[in-house]
């Protein structure tokens, strides 16, 4: 598949196995076989009043180039996704940028609910998105808890973004789909299955700045989101626990054994991932340019900027008319002159705070 | 001190000090002044009945040098201590040559007391030394689980070894004396001081081959054990637990922060600290070579191995006639060969398994 798609659209293939043809190989062997079987599966492609309510749905398919793919995915190289099915309000490009997944195992204890519960509150109310699976346990007490603190979360699924799996997460995913999003390497309809989990775990960790693994037994699935992370190079971490408890020896095992940086809680992983650039949280400052100190550009770029209710950066390109890397540089400037700020759904204008130190009403 | 004592013994400058003379101080500046500050002291020093009654008690003074010296001392330098009074039956050098020192919070919770029981006693059983302070707390808890199992402990005390501190480990120092001992830099009689317990645990860490921390709070003093164990280039270890339990977060910074090993049990602290030539432990093997095949000098070391009681190195040496380095390494051969094994209070004949893999009656 990935040498087919070098050099031609996935249209121009999928138009080909329509009218019966069979796309030009480019003389590569064994591709006719595989696409002839693949064009057996044409019967289960989803017809336009499928896709339509897909659509109405607020299901979209996000691939690399577009404005919301986010760019860390990359790091995965031949394993990077095609696409990703994307189901939320959220800008999945934008929510990443300041990320931790959090991942455990599915049947945590008191102890591992609790540790996950203040870890995910308080990421979530410093403006960290939480990134997880769908699973019970830790998986759904991270979401949960971020969610309660009015954070973003992403849900990385190994079934279609239209299904709820497991099922008594229904409540959970609305409310996930509400600020953040449910993502999926896999097509609407598709059902769960075991070896999709473990695939599905290497975006996990790519999608984030670093990864914790809360309560994890020594076999947990959590553990192979830990090796992805740490084969990514990415920081990876993990919660220490009684040594009594089977569900923490495999948080000991991976601190011991492969350098996973022991976290106590959300403000060593704060610590731990917070680059130079970002904004130290809670401190608030007036803007120390005037408006018309600012180039034509970046003018523009904060008159599309909403004053109350916020937008995503892709949006904010749009209604600027400049391209993406342009409204990031832009909104990075702007931030740090002060005349606006990050909010749950992208970026809004920062309005001066009424009373210097006064509680908000 | 240490200026004056190059080049001079104790006992030369403690007799000019009783003669009312000024020891030739070698020019050294200041030193006069020092040493008449010091004569004045000489009214507390113990008249020979009190060293006579010291003696009977099993309380003597080791000196660099002396057979029952531990080596790994000279780890210290400068810092090394003068000499060390020593009470108990068990060998000091012979006893932490295989040893771990084990140290942790005077008010350990019950989480921290069971680990300790489990990891002292399995060490014990395997044939290490637990060495430790005297406090309440891990301390005891180390020692009372070592004990327990028929394992050899040495307390490193900020007091006389005379003294029972606290008074509530009474029984539990009687214990130690049986098969460990109880050590200190200052003589019997001497009060504990605060100072006296932070340049203690310099020797607490120097005595053992690692030092492992079980439970211990930001501030507390088992921090300055693995401090020095860390400034030795020992193996420093520390046991994660809640991170909801302030008792633990010393072991979680230094495990963070100091890169000390995440240990969850016995098993982990051997493995870190056996060294290739320690016997895989319950192998039990027969003499591989007839007793006819040794070399004389290693023969009469056999000879001087008591059957069953057992007997320290440092006694084999003087029964048999030979220096204590030559003592270990024809044990060490001896041993290797199936001749002789180690016990509590020494080394002592091996005698052949009656039933090959039979439980003991």
């Amino acid at each position: 598949m990935g040498a087919l798609l070098r050099g031609r659209t996935p249209a121009e293939i999928v138009t080909a196995l329509v009218q019966g043809r069979t796309p030009d190989t480019g003389g590569l062997p064994g591709l006719g076989r595989a696409l002839r079987r693949w064009a057996g599966r044409l019967g289960e492609a989803p017809a336009e009043p499928a896709l339509d309510a897909w659509r109405r749905a607020g299901i979209r398919l996000v691939c690399p180039g577009d404005p919301e793919w986010p760019g860390q995915l990359d790091v995965l190289g031949d394993a990077r996704p095609w696409g990703l099915w994307v189901r939320g309000n959220g800008d999945l490009r934008y929510a990443c940028l300041r990320s931790v997944s959090i991942v455990g195992t599915r049947s945590a204890s008191a102890y591992g609910s609790h540790v996950c519960t203040e870890m995910a509150a308080t990421l979530a109310e410093r403006g960290w998105t939480v990134v997880s699976g769908g699973a019970f346990g830790i998986d759904g007490c991270a979401h949960r808890s971020a969610v309660m603190a009015g954070g973003v979360t992403i849900a990385v699924l190994a079934c279609g973004v239209d299904r709820d799996y497991p099922p008594g997460h229904h409540g959970l995913f609305r409310a996930i789909h509400a600020k953040g999003a449910a993502v999926s390497e896999w097509p609407p309809g598709r059902m769960p299955t075991r070896p999709g989990f473990l695939v599905r775990n290497r975006v996990i960790a790519a999608l984030s700045r670093g990864t914790v693994v809360v309560e994890a037994a020594l076999r947990s699935g959590a553990l192979s989101t830990a090796r992805h992370a740490r084969d990514q190079n990415r920081p990876l971490m993990a919660v220490p626990g009684p040594v009594t408890s089977a569900l923490s020896a495999g948080c000991h095992e991976i601190i011991r054994d492969w350098g996973a940086v022991c976290v106590t809680g959300a403000r060593d992983v704060m610590e731990l991932l917070s680059f130079p650039a970002d904004e130290p949280v809670g401190r608030a400052r007036g803007p120390v340019l005037p408006r018309d100190g600012l180039d034509p550009v970046t003018r523009r770029v904060l008159e599309a900027v909403p004053g109350r209710a916020g937008r995503g950066p892709a949006r904010i390109a749009v209604a600027a008319g400049v391209d993406f890397d342009t409204v990031m540089r832009c909104l990075g400037a702007l931030a740090a002159a002060g005349f606006v700020e990050r909010c749950d759904r992208g970026w809004r204008i920062r309005r001066a705070p009424a009373g210097r130190d006064g509680p908000r009403p």
